[in-house]
């Protein structure tokens, strides 16, 4: 028999930091879960800045050296929640230490680091990872993904991929997002991260063919966090692809941390022989849906307010019809998911695992070759 | 001095019940407070039932009996989240018993019981009360506000409040909430109540007259929650009433459970001399702006996301921008405003007291004097 | 057999008659009518400024006088473009000189100047009347009309109409529409008409009562279109009423020419038992139509692009799908319509003739009698 | 002294004379201009079925064969409205018979004539030469040109088109657009035309390199028009592709006529560095604009009806205000532009000519390029 209660331990206290406790927090307050949720622990550098932020979201104990965990048995599950650069050494030890792992997206920051990271998996069949692609657990995209699993737009002939934001400007310090060493890339990572991972999700397909890319450093250098001088931003702010996906379809994936007008517009439109759907973040709440079975006269996209307990995905966990889900909910459901799945339950839609977040991480690696190599590039040609 | 923490305390369990313990939870994790947070206890009549109601929102005890509240010291605060006919009840004795209260809005079932708690509070000067009009804690709706009182639009020309579901169609169960001696009213109490406060916070301006009023019960029996039988709905479907502000203002609010297409529309656009402003609260992120002192080339209703830190209410103490919030934070919002109040902080934007939600009463039941008689009521004949 | 050609007389040349003249212009080119129209005749006052007008138009001749259409054997149909005040002295003379007769909306200034039309068509049995209600001919809401005849959305149980426009500021010069004894009324005649009649085409159901109302006039003295000095504006700016209809839906109009943000924002929507329409002028090319009979996981407003050929309303008579149609459409559409009309054919959706519109006219007069008196008004108590 | 009269003739009897025909007979009723149109003769090869609709539309004579516009001294301009494939053998004959040619978009089937075309305007300089790109004429596209080119939004980074259909589905029959020798390319040379004119037409700048292609023929056969058995359908029915533009911006162009949900979704979407604008022309009166330069606070993507006399693009010459207009508005609005170049005065906003056409015809060349050699292409290496 399962024991009652997870231990999770959580890495990192930054934004990401944040968002985990809160999900760690809620879940078992908003959900009727097969195991109890404990917050064990939380580990980060800073361990006097630390101390308040671990009482603040209740965790049992706070770390100055994320080592511990791996030496902690009482631990079951720890949530990795740092830069891109060090989630593989983590993961890597965390494994091996025997814990499950959930990590922040993208998987790594390189492609070598992601596939350590998935053949280690690949080694601990027993443990289970699991990597934060929050948006697939949005009620209205976890809606889509239904929609389109069960055929009602049929055939997917056209993918269409925009993650748009607005923060990239010229005065925006040099923090690490901005930093390749740390970050890997920057809008590509960040961002086309996330529709990639969506759109494999929804249509259930894989990306067979780059077809072409741009990947675009507008701003070279940015004041330095300190405001003492500037340095050298080596980051894409811009990196825009074309793919083919297996079955055929035609895709277009656009990331940008320059669109003004865009706060975080995360955008996804699926077109098939039967139908269209399409989700937005910033209207997070709503699925658009059109079904071209019907008669044409009435024949037209509807608005979804995917808040119905009992129609659609993790609603019921909620709030009644139309009391409107906002950013942090994805990441609660998410750790619903995980429980479930740590507790031999089914989650309510995939949740990814580094094998799957691996996948990701080559498109992602192809588009930026293409966009170097100024040609096309069957994914069959990248590791 | 004042003390370090405030023990507050709960009567209610339901659905206003977890609303109102996920913010006193959440609030001291988003913001930076004057004072502590604690749960020190949660009443309602079915002890066993609340026990793990207790535990799971982290309430430090349970208790069958809301008025152990009154005798206990420790507790500062009684936030108030019962059916609208025990208000005035549990109110009054709190008062009595030298409570700061927090009341779930309406602020009473009938007018009278309305004044009585609002006398009483008058009489407590030391004490404090506010009245859940969450929604004025809503960023956009607090920006509208601010917007408004800042003259963006003039002055005021017309109000158009509407706020529509459509869950109240003869198959929905017969709950306190379709029976006039729990409820008071039906849409009237529970909907209108949220626009009239609305209008009156957005334009600083108090209603004078009531024009004209429908009030209309549709679905006159309803099946028993036990499924045994039918039995009488006799409160309000709808009420649509129209009304002038004292300094001029065109008014009418729409209140209805029979709006199929609208799930929790709740919105409020307010046409000036100089502009106009309005809220969905479906979109509850989004405020529209329009300022006619523009150049009419460039003019247009704006798409304001409200979630910029530094520029709107709030904002800074959730994510970053465009990352969206939902229905709850309206109330975490509020639980921090009162925790301000209770530590001689101003609120971000003005928290009605019974005072103030008294008068939005007074509105609501000349509505139905207006309806009743078929002819304009001025509020100075209305208690 | 009918003749071929239908004789058509035009009187007035500002907005309404170049509105009119190119809906008889376009008619003959967009729709193959059994009969074929001829521009004979276009009067209007100033003679010399008509010649280039007629010319431009593609007008056979142009009169100074209207009463020489009477005279004229050749003239069929005359079309009334003329002020309100106008309207009943035209038309009556029109139709004692045997004349078929299209006026423009509202029928008359003043309710016994309607009334005295109706009668005078109602002796003239063999006559035709029609009253230029355009926004009935725009597909989108002819689609309303039709669904909403035929059950789609139920039993009706609310109406809410508003027709809001911005342009009655204080700078505005006072026209004729800003003098009561030209205009009748101000935004009520001119907006609340097409709403009212909107309502009753769409519903098929006739208002039982006027629940109360308010006719605003803010701008009391406007200056002269001249530039000398001022006069007294002495219509309403606004007008909002409350009404029930005979089957028992309940219904708000409201009327604007001071709403910012709106220019013209001729909005009706409809709940019904068991779904909601909603049409919006500045989205006219777009009926939304909520299904609530259907599963509620995919329930959502659909936004229908009426432009369908064979599916929507007029639509095969234009463009292909989505080349979308604008203002003057609708009055063309109408010329088609009593073109067939006069040729014993069924128009596409019902036209209004002076009974029609007699009625809309007697619910303007009751709704500006409730302001005054300050009670609810029953129809029966109207003449 | 210029003549007074123009005369126009005009090739074609199809979809794309219909909207020309109604242009010129349109464009003197709402525009007054320097000269006057005369609708002298069209040609269409079916003569007999071509007399009754040059009476429809006004057109002085019919003629069987286009090349007797060429012999006719009457004539000043011929506007050439037929399929793809023979406008090069027609503009080329009308420029060498000394008229002025107005010609239907995409310019030509093939690079090979669209550059024969060019070349033969380039020799007779003192013809006029123009292209029927509608969608710059309308007004909110002539303000988006407008404000970009006034530095309204700063330096381009981002285009983003799209232009999307879904009336090409299997049961669509084999007409002449589905065929390569008639029309050169699918939704292609149709739709991407467009928008990649519209993004050289705001921008004001070129395409410097191709930086990936797809082109995709999904359904490889069609029912004959007859009914009579499928024959082969070898145009694109998808084609998406990157560009990079001279002064750096990114961009992306996305054509499809298997979009579900789109019938004319011609969209086009600009990112600067101080604001962005977009336009789609579903809601063709509307312009979207955020300004980045403004106060965060109350800063949001405004919708401008351009539809305002005096502050609008062509404005003056329709209806009141958000009085909106349709899709035929456009070319009307172009007719009278031509008129005014004809007339040496100067157009609302650029008309492109054949050279300027040709460079639109070379870019989407050069995306076929790209999507057969699977590489980025330069400009320079497309002739």
């Amino acid at each position: 028999m399962a024991k009652k209660t997870i231990n999770v331990a959580l890495i990192g206290q930054k934004f990401m930091g944040r968002a985990h406790s809160n999900a760690w927090g809620q879940v078992g307050r908003f959900f009727d879960l097969p195991r109890k949720v404990n917050l064990h622990t939380i580990a980060a550098r800073d361990k006097a800045e630390l101390e308040p932020f671990a009482e603040k979201w209740g965790w049992g104990q706070a770390s100055g050296d994320w080592r511990e965990l791996c030496e902690n048995p009482e631990i079951d599950l720890v949530d990795v929640g740092t830069p891109n650069d060090v989630h593989a050494e983590q993961a890597l030890a965390l494994l091996e230490a025997g814990k499950h792992v959930a990590c922040e997206k993208p998987l790594a920051g390189t492609l070598e680091d992601a596939r350590a990271m998935r053949d280690a998996a690949r080694k601990r069949k027993q443990l289970s990872t699991f990597v934060w692609f929050n948006y697939r657990r949005c009620p209205a995209m976890a809606l889509m993904h239904q929609l389109v699993q069960e055929g009602k737009i049929g055939e997917v002939v056209h993918v269409r991929g925009h993650y748009l934001q607005s923060w990239g400007g010229p005065e925006t310090p040099l923090v690490w997002r901005f930093q390749k060493k740390r970050a890997g890339s920057g809008a590509h990572g960040d961002l086309n991260a996330h529709i990639v991972d969506m759109a494999r999700f929804v249509t259930g397909d894989e990306v067979a063919e780059i077809n072409g890319s741009i990947a675009k450093t507008w701003i070279k250098e940015r004041p330095h966090p300190d405001g003492k001088g500037k340095g050298r931003s080596d980051v894409d702010d811009q990196v825009v692809f074309l793919a083919t996906f297996k079955q055929g379809a035609t895709a277009s994936f656009e990331a940008s941390r320059l669109a003004h007008g865009h706060h975080n517009r995360n955008f996804l439109e699926i077109n098939g022989t039967k139908g269209s759907v399409a989700f937005d973040f910033e209207h997070m709440n709503v699925l658009r849906f059109l079904d071209a079975t019907e008669d044409p006269r009435i024949q037209g996209w509807r608005r979804i307010m995917c808040t119905s307990a009992g129609n659609h995905p993790y609603a019921e966990n909620w709030w009644p019809d139309a009391h409107v889900l906002g950013y942090e909910h994805g990441f609660v459901n998410m750790a619903a998911d995980i429980v479930r799945c740590l507790s031999g339950k089914r989650p309510v839609v995939p949740l990814p695992d580094f094998a799957d977040a691996y996948e990701t991480q080559r498109v992602l690696e192809a588009a930026l070759i293409s966009a170097k190599e100024r040609c096309a590039i069957k994914m069959s040609e990248v590791k």
